[in-house]
């Protein structure tokens, strides 16, 4: 029996619906593959701002640094500004433990409707690679004469060897372990952008090392284009912190799966925990009425088994999610049927 | 007679072939609209750059200011790296002439394919305007410790008032002139990027001026995703260089139009000209063969004579297009015929 120590922690809105959910799944794939959790809950969130000041206690950060993994529902809601619960939770723990690799499934279910015309599951399968550390999100810039006609605000793009490198060589890895065969690199080097030429340089660099492996790269403006026109033609894409952000939203929309997506904030090297998340948020217009879809924190769970080395586990998991899409079983509003989200973690767990 | 001054800059590759058939429209709207025209052609590009090592003269810029609008084909050509062509031709007119602001219609034609299960041309009719001339493409940044491990890149993001306040006034002005109801502008305020927050603000301010319009805002990674899945939504859509330059490609693509999308590069104020150039580029692989698809070209030059006062001659342009796509009539081989560049635009001709 392995025994894995899973930080939870809900966080806001209808992540106190779906994380349980997730749980129970998990719970249900470690009987069957001889998995044990200790799980420890954490009521970090923005309820916990209301009455302390904080999201989490000082020592937040080196309480999670204790456990395998991190297992987030949702952060942030109306009456705590976005910028305060993102950088109160959310943020400092993708940096300081140095989770610099965003990585999402862009995957159409069986059982999943598609806004695009004639495109089925075999279409639309691959993987976004976001880097998450630094980038066009660093934390340089600031204003000038405010509140003048003179004003003007600035941010600082800063990308490094370093952080470039490892995120590129991730996705390279990451294409031979699932056994696709191109890495597809986001760009915008043809004019102005003093970032784009080195992160071009650096793939070129990089790719050189994986000779076995294809390449492309597009600029970001017709590489969203083509996802929506030639979803069929990715792999595995690697993007800048800005540009893999958009693309890890626009990838699940196309595939139908944005309201079901899970996302990876991934630390390769483990010296410190990983962290897994659904896409799709705290949701305040549906909190509390029990009907939000669990299938992202479910899906979250598969990806955090598997990036501890549990790969049947997650792909049952997987599996049991398709089962439970494809056939006449509980569906959520939100794809169409009226089932509660308890039900459809019923129906999941059953199907395992 | 009105005599428009026009100075024809067909480029590289297929704005060789695609500009001759906007001239063609362009001359037979004329004559059912009393309009006349100066056109006067330069051979500027990558060619005149291998043999004098400039894209265009040096006074290149002061012999367009001469003109009322600028009608450009494509620039851009293997052989050429693309920061030299791009400096070299379009970014400086952009930029020298206060092309501030860069405009797209996302519009359905009758007759194209879109990429949309289940959408017609009435759920995809908006604008995308996007700022030209400052933002996340300014021209401060470069690298550090080349060539070593640690070496990295900077890219500055510089949004002023004065230029953000203008780009938001002529996205609400367009809107009302176009008789639509709502702006939408994309963002990313919530959390790291610090322009985004005084982006907010400045949009706030400025919608405050236009009371009788309804606004909105998303978050650009979401933002992406409705432009799939609710095309519908929009009326016009305001975006920073980078956010605008995504969208305006983005929209096309999910309206079938990518192929044939115009652009206007407009100085709202008119103490320079404006620039007209379709979306496609110089497209080298098919380069030289006659079987451009000229209609992202002639569409620009009904944008250019709307700008210029010209709307009904502009909509006789836009009715001749699709009264061409819906029928029987030419196709190019990009929109499944055999047609050429020169058949299809005979039967926009024709149709007029
Ligand atoms: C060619 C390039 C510099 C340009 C841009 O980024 O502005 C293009 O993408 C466009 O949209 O016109
Ligand atoms: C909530 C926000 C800070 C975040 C981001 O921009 O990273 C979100 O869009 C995401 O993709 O996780």
């Amino acid at each position: 029996m392995t025994t894995l120590k899973v930080a939870v922690i809900p966080g806001d809105g209808i992540g106190w619906e779906v994380v349980p959910e997730g749980l129970k799944v998990l719970e249900a794939v470690g009987r069957k593959h001889g998995l044990d959790y200790a799980f420890t809950e954490y009521d970090w969130g923005c309820e916990r701002f209301h009455k302390t000041g904080r999201l989490m206690p000082e020592d937040g950060l080196e309480r999670l640094k204790e456990s395998d993994a991190i297992f987030l529902g949702a952060v942030g809601f109306p009456g705590v500004p976005d910028h305060v619960s993102l950088w109160g939770l959310l943020i400092p723990i993708r940096r300081e433990m140095h989770q610099y690799v965003n990585l999402r499934p862009v995957r159409m279910m069986k059982g999943m409707k598609c806004p695009l015309a004639n495109r089925g599951p075999e279409d639309i399968d691959f993987w976004v690679i976001r880097e998450n550390n630094e980038g066009e999100y660093s934390e340089i810039g600031g204003r000038l004469n405010r509140g003048t006609d003179r004003e003007m605000a600035i941010q600082e793009t800063v990308m490094t060897r370093h952080g470039t490198d490892r995120i590129m060589r991730y996705a390279f890895d990451l294409c031979r372990r699932v056994g696709k065969q191109k890495v597809t690199s986001a760009t915008k080097s043809n004019g102005i952008i003093h970032t784009m030429p080195f992160w071009d340089e650096r793939f070129e660099a990089i790719a050189a090392e994986y000779p076995d492996l294809k390449t492309d790269k597009y600029h970001i403006d017709i590489l969203t284009a083509h996802f929506v026109l030639h979803p069929d033609w990715f792999d595995v894409v690697v993007g800048s912190n800005l540009f893999g952000d958009i693309l890890s939203d626009l990838g699940p929309a196309v595939a139908g799966s944005i309201g079901i997506a899970p996302s990876a904030n991934i630390n390769p090297e483990g010296d410190y925990p990983s962290m897994f998340e659904p896409v799709h948020g705290s949701a305040p217009d549906i909190a509390g009425k029990g009907i939000a879809n669990p299938i992202g924190q479910i899906w979250s769970g598969a990806m955090m088994l598997e990036h501890l080395g549990h790969q049947a586990a997650a792909d049952d998991i997987v599996k049991a999610i398709e089962t439970v899409l494809e056939g006449a079983g509980p569906k959520t509003p939100d794809i169409g049927g009226q089932a509660t989200t308890k039900d459809l973690g019923d129906a999941i767990v059953e199907a395992l």
